[in-house]
């Protein structure tokens, strides 16, 4: 019997393990999913599914997991899939992640190759879907004797329009953490009209596009840090126009700017005490060289009246409240997240949204086309949602595509390569996931 | 004979080689200065002093210098102390530095109390005479009844008025590349009426205090990353305003911000190709979702308009220029470093003034007093500056109390101990250091 092993089961594993638990059946083989905490994967339980509650950071746990399987997924941390790989290489066995490829990853390419060992990474949907539905338009494209001279690839995790009743238009349906520290892992880099851009962290939420998206309305978007990296790797070294980016609700950004421009999201110092603060006093520390109410101060720093929005939304999550903060010793990243998990908390009855938009102008025969494509999807209640289907199903596909010999691809790749994305497409058609591709 | 070894000898050396070449020849001791680049110092030599050329990250030619000496001075880049430390401890030897006490280094203290080794970090201009010149008043102030309710500490080395012909009026009198950086260590934190005040890099020099310091009319403070350790440091656990901050002249802050919102200071990512990119280019790249000319692009930017001093300052700069940057890669702060290194050159003909400024105000028997006390120093030459003075004077004086057996103290210490600052400060005075206290 053949073996499948899931090292950690967040949120968006719901139609991973769905997928998994059927198609072994089918196959008859083994599923593993193993994870710190198991009370909320237990109920995928089964005669070809086996819940292993298991410290991961352990080596010889890991070790003991992953010498009996065939396949290993990784939706541990970040910084855990180098352990995961490191011992899948030891062992031979192949592994796929939904996150960025790291620097330590790429590196084990030569010796993946000469282990024969299959390591794929971004295949998720941002990384992963996003890669697989732009390459496959370029390609596309190019055949087509189009030349690209602009590209544009916008992603985000949002809530539904259904379930949006926040005057932030967020809530986390995706990991909180991730969402407070986004944008501070480096400097925005990305092409606009031949020019190399740069956009520091304290400059990302308040310099946003806005865009419209077919029926879903107006979004805005922010720069992901690195855009120029993939420049290479879609072939599209010459284009003018290069920039992938995160979408958000407006005014998600401008009020988030304001957070940023105080302080709130640093997350590189511990407040020692904060058992008898407020949020008032807490955001009181960020504002300096003011006199006044705190009204007054908070809206001179911003440069805004307390009827702007901006002022509202902080407002609305409390940060002027005399509530005490209720925990001892954190970042303000970590107390910003404290309050936000509570206001922006998916409710059971929530529903999710992702938007993937991708926008190609094109040269061809001296006449310029722009073509988008888009996938909206929705989720089907909080658990199955939009983001565990698009970031569970590429990992799900090519997971099958390994075990039944169909991908043979020693060394570390992203799904950059038709071997990847053309089968892994076409099956998530069947899935419901079609991209809709608009010529203007 | 005894030795004193010196490591590193840059623009900072000049007065602490004197004194020592002095001190070794009435005394009958050897001084030995190390560095990788020699010609300089090479001057110095004598038959008490010898210039050795050494690469000191080299571990065996460190030893074979150490083992040798009584007491080891080091100059070296922050991040090198350490291995003089530790080489120090292994062979016995006392050490002096001018730079902040590392977490690695106060770590030291046990194995250097039992070893008898004695290593005083923080023992310059600031950190050092700041501390002593605080602390003796601090000691004096509770010996006569005072309770300490206020405390403010800061200090610039500039360049003096006479050669202060520059409209940033800054010039380069210490290490460019720290002032580049200045602030990137961290978010800065204190206490302002018995509120803690957290300010982030972004908002550091928009946020700052003018002072007027007696006869050298205005200056700008923007706070130091750490001022909260050295409450308990000064004994000022009670304290309601304790700060310490830099001295710059005014526009400095609100110039140097601009460059800062732009994203220009980022060391954090290396531009790959400059070979043919001119400084308007380079600013360019900074400026984002905006459009008309480069004038027009810049002052939105920046929300002022062309007239602004902010304005002229960059365009003095040359950053509008389509002059070549003259670099292959470097990060943005390497290119602004480049462009100021030439823009803000301390000359042959320049002097340099060092200003340091303390304000207590303590109560005493139902009443409020303030007291500064200022010490404002100026170079004689461009050799040696105020800055040259202040930082290796310190250093010297503790180099000769060790080295005649007058001062006892082992462990890891900072100059906030009587043994340490009493002697240094006394001997400070012959040398015309003397700081000037006025009670309003």
């Amino acid at each position: 019997m053949k073996n499948i092993l899931l090292l950690g089961a967040g949120r968006s594993a719901s139609y991973l393990i769905n997928f998994l638990s059927e198609e072994s059946v089918k196959n008859k083989w083994k599923v593993f999913v193993a994870d710190a905490h198991v009370e909320h994967i237990l109920k995928y339980n089964s005669s070809h599914l086996s819940v292993v509650k298991a410290d991961l950071n352990d080596d010889q746990k890991r070790d003991d997991l992953i010498k009996w399987s065939d396949v290993v997924i990784s939706l541990l941390p970040p910084s855990m899939h180098i352990l995961a790989a490191k011992t899948c290489l030891a062992f031979g066995k192949h592994l796929l992640t939904a996150s960025y490829c790291a620097k330590e990853i790429a590196e084990l390419d030569t010796v993946a190759r000469k282990k024969n060992v299959t390591i794929i990474t971004e295949l998720g949907l941002d990384p992963g879907l996003d890669h697989m539905s732009a390459i496959e338009m370029i390609d596309k494209i190019k055949k087509d004797g189009g030349k690209i001279i602009s590209f544009k690839s916008f992603c985000g995790g949002l809530v539904d329009t259904g379930s949006d009743n926040n005057p932030w238009h967020y809530k986390f349906t995706w990991n909180p953490r991730n969402v407070v520290l986004a944008g501070q892992g480096g400097t925005a880099k990305y092409l606009e009209n031949g020019k190399m851009k740069y956009v520091p962290y304290h400059q990302l939420f308040r310099n946003t596009l806005k865009i419209n998206i077919g029926e879903e309305g107006e979004f805005e978007m922010y720069p992901n840090r690195d855009s120029i990296s993939y420049m290479t790797k879609y072939g599209l070294e010459d284009t003018e126009t290069f920039i992938r980016g995160t979408l958000r609700r407006p005014p998600f950004c401008i009020c988030w700017d304001a957070l940023v421009q105080l302080g709130l999201t640093d997350d590189s110092f511990e407040i020692e005490d904060l058992s008898t603060t407020t949020f008032v006093e807490f955001l009181q520390s960020f504002l300096v060289n003011t006199s006044g109410t705190t009204e007054e101060r908070l809206t001179t720093f911003l440069g805004i009246d307390a009827q702007h929005e901006i002022y509202k939304n902080i407002e609305w999550l409390g940060l002027l409240s005399d509530k005490k903060i209720g925990l001892v010793m954190a970042t303000p990243a970590q107390v910003l997240q404290h309050i936000l998990s509570q206001k922006w908390k998916f409710e059971d009855v929530d529903q999710d949204m992702i938007v993937l938009f991708h926008e190609f102008i094109y040269q061809k025969e001296g006449k310029n086309t722009k073509i988008t494509a888009t996938l909206v999807e929705k989720g089907t209640n909080n658990i199955d949602t939009a983001m565990a289907k698009t970031v569970g199903l590429p990992l799900a596909i090519a997971t099958k595509l390994l075990m039944t010999g169909n991908l043979n691809l020693p060394g570390v790749h992203i799904p950059v390569i038709p071997a990847i994305y053309e089968p892994v497409l076409a099956q998530l058609q069947e899935y419901g996931l079609q991209i809709e591709v608009v010529q203007e």
